[in-house]
């Protein structure tokens, strides 16, 4: 297909990952951030700084940042860039990282991200404590602007019950 | 970041929220508009008019464009703009009068909202019956056309429960 | 409302269906494509081909598209144009002739699709095996370059258990 008119083209990502069992002492990473347990945090408070499962990190927000931006593009989605599985290319790899990669394809491929923006769905971390430094964060790893916002499903569902984490995103990218 | 080449800016948002129990007598508010107990409802009937919790009137549709709107601007979100709790500065307001409030602080920061869009996915209200007047409400609001569409989970998850209500929105936002 | 300064309206498209009962035998469409059940297959494998509930084929990534679309141009909704129930104008049509009739509507009113993007959230079918197809479906059907993403929610929710399966997605239309 040819490019729009105006030079715009419109992504759309969605990713959800499940939280690791508490007392794994898997790190946290989400929004493109490390959250570490605080000093002093009993195992309780421990807990809420438990890992995302995940072949990679597990930061929701970044892999769907990735899926709006590749979709943007037309250039396929996460699993086909990163691949699927502990021996994946993306494997261990942080979401930041897979972002600025992400980037380079698209450029390779004549586009520029133009903004793009992140809902994550959850009960924790608390992603408002540290808005402000998720956004520099991301919009460092793709170039442009970057938002982030959060919220939660009010004890609702797999998000509420605390089952894991959601990530909504989407992208405008820019025919170069 | 420096603004786009295009001038504009795209956000995202969600937000879901539990209904009240039933007989609680809480007004039901979505879409920017009040939905209320039909006359000569029995109680099964009237119980389909119950409202949404919430510090303010619960209004997920109105609460997720003001997310989308506000991330695209950059500006934060809905809890860093008014607050989270009882005491907050939006507690008690309607979703049309935070979205006021809203498209205030974006021109206030040199951003106008250019369009919108927001699905509202639940059992009830049966948003079909109003959706012009809906959509004439929102875009009142913000001041540009605010499209609503709705759908269900056909009986699946939270909202298919009844167990509450969500909304997806997005927006576009010229950089004046 | 007027139309936009830059010419370019968004929209955001979201849906969900049930899969039928195992052994039903309903045909399997998803994204534009039918998916048969591969030669050979014995019951279990048959299983994971089975329909989605719905009055049309129940193409979730369709739908969802279709709504994208019309909220764009602020033609309503899916419902509003289709109807719903099995005596509806969509009773029993296919999700690429829908989005063929949609993106006809559209033309009619003065807009041009511009570009569009879809998430598939589901265990199954396996987009990835077919993306290229899929977009090729959808990007004919609707005029544009339509992306195709997909991914699972790690076994959490209605779309983890295998319950049904749910599509997010946005579009951007030009006013001609």
């Amino acid at each position: 297909m040819a490019t729009t008119q105006s030079g715009l083209l419109i992504g759309q990502g969605f990713d959800a990952h499940r939280f690791a069992v508490a007392g794994t002492g898997r790190p946290l990473w989400v929004a493109g951030l490390h959250w570490p347990v605080p000093e002093g945090a009993d195992a309780a408070a421990a807990a809420r700084y438990e890992g995302i499962e995940g072949d990679s990190d597990g930061d929701v927000a970044a892999h769907a940042l990735i899926d709006a931006l590749l979709s943007a593009a037309g250039l396929g989605d996460i699993g086909s860039l990163f691949g699927v599985g502990a021996t994946a290319h993306g494997a261990g790899m942080h979401g930041g990282d897979m972002l600025r990669e992400t980037v380079a394809v698209l450029r390779e491929h004549g586009y520029e991200p133009s903004s793009a923006s992140v809902v994550i769905i959850g009960n924790r971390p608390k992603i408002g404590t540290r808005r402000a430094e998720a956004e520099q964060a991301l919009s460092e790893a793709v170039g442009c602007r970057v938002s982030v916002t959060a919220t939660t499903t009010d004890h609702m569902g797999f998000t509420g019950r605390g089952e894991g984490i959601a990530a909504i995103a989407n992208a405008l990218v820019a025919v170069r």
